[in-house]
């Protein structure tokens, strides 16, 4: 059924509309503003004088000389508003705090050794600490976004489980962080974290359904529909790695047979390295390491460079398995971009053209699958972390003030 | 980006939400108009007079004798209003003739032997006089859908390719309807059709997020999304028939390996139950032939039936490459409802049960997934046709006049 359009929910949409202009296009003239949103002038001004008192933009006068007035450029405030994002992850921690226009302004990582309860608290915490001390009024921190693996519990920011965190069952992480800085925390998963910083400042600037997949130690999907997040049902939407791709296939994690994830995830690729090992079979990785290299991903792809038969053959099924699940999701959904990050993207050379071949060789003949590849690091989920209060800063300051009377 | 709104895109946005309000709820009083969709009394009034003027609703008297005024009623005007929709489809040709508020008034059925152009156009415009007679004047006849199979350029209305039809490659259909007949014709895929009657008048009804899968000849799908037909960057959206299941798969007809419509189609049940006949192995099967029994899905499902083991086999490979298509499905999607429906689903005592084994074996452990049969037979897609025009008819009226000046 088609909702009914109220005058007040008019004029939050506008605001919105408004407010998001100067964040892209700011610093920008009301005659730009209105040539973008097609706003009408005294609507624009109107709202303007709404935002600036709000502290969410500022008023600046234009360098230029000009004959006549000289017009005045409505941009984002980048000294009232701060937020500050973390990416939980087996991989390490990054924490990141931005201003409204989306800017990183200082950054901070830790590395993840023995990811249990205590020590993840701890490091989450002191690095908010950091980011916090580093902005001169703690006030103006409006939001601690977290991007978090595994399970969890959105509603009341709790992290109901994480496969190789220990003793981080049921964790209020919400309420923990709340309780230590007095500031709202929101969680989310870490690829729609990811796909929002492709949506607000990345390649889906201008894309309004997309899929975002993050090929780590798992493999996630975030799905970008109408410009938000898409989350099914009952939030279960995106489980991309646990599709089955064989019903014969090997054992998975999820206590399925033959997911995605047992032929793609860095974690397999690094089992199916290990075997190799052990069976003699992976000469140059074998020789990388007895020169002194680490058995990790870098390792492996160096070995799969330097021709080691195995290795290729590993990384050559990942790029199978993938291509022929993204061609599956092709001719589903036909959306107009998938964007592919997380890890595994550091070793796009060894396995993404392959991969790609497969998508376009399994495919509907006709159908369009534009596909890219992230350019954001490690840092994309922080960012997009974040990114979860921009939006709502706008709102609360928006919201607090009950608008206009307006005869119904 | 967030879209501003107008008054005018609001005004027009709430026409319509109360149209639909008339259409599910009438006959209605405006007092319950109102706590259905919230709109003011003043507004509720203005819409409908205008809406009165455009023959769309009429008022009727209520015959409940009150004390003090008696309320008018609303209601969809039944006698003013017409869509005609034609299902084009290997199987048969459907045609029915429905009102605006989406009750079948007469439906034709033509069988569909040797299906070339000539004798194909030559009965479409047969069932369209027929329908097109029984209208007391043929201007209340506001438009001619067409449910169609195969490649579709829908903005042009021409049928492009359809397997199995012959000499009927670029055909105009929209042209030569309209031609013809002088009436407004749209064509659109079939399961689309489909999912229309159940989002009007089935299952969908309160749902705005479903799948509809057809199982016929071929395996189609469609995406309700936000309550509108999603179809993807390049109309391609909706191949589940051709996802891959087994990249070692049997040759599908879309030059392909191992497609879900090489397992799960009608078409590959008959196929495989005559190598089975061939090799005789079908000895249930090879009985009712010789008991006169004609060789089609009927007698092929009354075999399994009567525990013909090969024929089992064939039913119980569609249900499990069903069960995961569905289930991976579920896992990427998690969608609010999936329907299944089309000529498989006649069967579906054979069938039914082990695919929703297996949906449930291979979904991720926390995902919901409903799923239900439709209850419409053979003329879901002709209904759906029609309903094309459903809201367009609404458009077309109210759209031909220029709302009321309001200052921006």
């Amino acid at each position: 059924m088609t909702k009914v359009v109220k005058h007040n929910s008019m004029r939050s949409t506008n605001t919105l509309a408004l407010f998001e202009c100067i964040r892209k296009h700011g610093p920008i003239t009301k005659k730009e503003i209105q040539q973008h949103t097609g706003l009408s002038w005294g609507s624009i001004s109107t709202i303007a004088l709404e935002l600036i008192s709000k502290k969410l933009i500022v008023e600046i006068k234009s360098n230029e000389s000009m004959v006549g007035r000289t017009p005045c450029l409505l941009d984002i405030s980048n000294t009232d508003n701060f937020i500050i994002g973390v990416d939980v992850n087996l991989s390490g921690l990054t924490a990141a705090l931005i201003d409204l226009k989306c800017r990183v302004i200082k950054q901070v990582r830790e590395e993840m050794f023995a990811p249990n309860r205590t020590n993840i608290l701890t490091k989450i915490k002191l690095m908010i600490s950091q980011l916090i001390a580093s902005v001169d009024d703690k006030k103006k921190i409006k939001g601690i976004g977290l991007a978090m693996p595994g399970d969890i519990d959105i509603q009341n920011g709790i992290s109901v489980f994480v496969p190789h965190f220990e003793d981080f069952s049921q964790v209020p992480v919400k309420q923990i962080l709340e309780e230590e800085f007095g500031i709202e925390v929101m969680i989310e998963h870490d690829p729609n974290c990811m796909a929002l910083t492709e949506r607000y400042m990345g390649l889906a600037q201008n894309v309004n359904n997309f899929m975002f997949i993050r090929l780590s130690m798992g493999i996630g999907m975030s799905i970008i529909f109408d410009g938000k997040i898409y989350r099914g049902l009952n939030g279960s939407a995106g489980q991309f790695g646990h599709i089955t791709m064989n019903p014969d296939g090997p054992r998975c994690s999820c206590g399925n047979y033959g997911c995605l994830e047992t032929y793609a995830s860095c974690e397999t690729i690094l089992r199916k390295s290990r075997e190799g090992l052990k069976m003699g079979r992976a000469p140059v990785l074998e020789t990388l390491l007895a020169q002194g290299d680490r058995l990790n991903l870098a390792t492996i792809a160096k070995a799969a460079r330097g021709a080691d038969e195995f290795i290729l053959g590993i990384f050559d099924d990942a790029a199978t398995y993938l291509g022929i699940a993204i061609a599956n999701v092709v001719n589903i959904f036909n959306p107009e971009l998938i964007i592919l990050g997380g890890d595994l993207m550091n070793y796009q050379d060894v396995f993404l053209s392959k991969m790609k071949r497969f998508v376009d060789f399994k495919c509907w003949k006709n159908a369009k699958h534009p596909i890219e590849v992230s350019t954001f690091g490690s840092e994309a989920a922080a960012i997009g972390a974040a990114l979860l209060f921009s939006d709502k800063i706008y709102q609360n300051a928006v919201e607090s003030e009950p608008s206009l009377p307006i005869r119904q």
